[in-house]
């Protein structure tokens, strides 16, 4: 996954004054932006380790490795560095849907509210309520 | 561009605590991811009215239409959200290149530090030198 040929320098991704990169996870083959989500320096790492996307849940502050509930894992098969090397692209295989919602991109929606996405699992079923 | 057919309600995006929300330019043809670059409630505004992209540049602190200076202005058809409401894509047509440093995309290199982006021109040919 991570040929070097020795004429090339790993990139140093800047993380910002929270540790955080935003990652871009698109999919490999149509293309589709599936989400916008953020990584640290581990789940950088972890991703490039283990071969599938893992993040960082500004909200849970917590390490999260994509569809490690609802089984829809990111299969990454290739990391893209922006110009500034402060934005990411995760290249990915989507299991399923990428979205909680059960859409297969968190962008399903247009500005004026109609929806442009494709619903791929109810997440009642996905996502079990305990009981 | 923001056909409403009264069944739909406008999506109120949330901005983060410094007013910006971030956004991926993604062309609407290749569907290549360009950039992604920040905006303000002002930049969304000034690209739904007049349909091309403006951003909020952090580093200089001050609203930017995108080719201002280069001519490499993103027409914009179509502007996704999340689901959490706090990201966006503004799907464009893309003149030349969108990224500084002449590539077409910001996203040019992968993380060992290899390029996988084509060059489109010569920055300084483009951002000129002032004498």
């Amino acid at each position: 996954m991570y040929q070097r040929d020795g004429n090339h320098t790993m990139i140093t991704i800047k993380f910002d004054e929270k540790g955080l990169v935003p990652v871009i996870a698109q999919d490999k083959t149509t293309k589709d932006v599936l989400m916008l989500a953020y990584a640290n320096k581990e789940a950088v790492d972890l991703t490039r380790s283990t071969g599938y996307a893992h993040y960082y849940s500004r909200s849970r502050n917590k390490l999260w490795k994509k569809g490690e509930e609802s089984g829809h894992l990111q299969k990454v098969h290739e990391i893209l560095v922006d110009c500034d090397e402060d934005a990411v692209i995760y290249l990915v295989d989507q299991l399923t849907a990428a979205c909680h919602t059960g859409y297969r991109s968190c962008f399903y929606r247009r500005l004026d509210g109609t929806v442009s996405g494709e619903r791929m699992f109810d997440p009642d079923e996905v996502y079990k309520k305990s009981e």
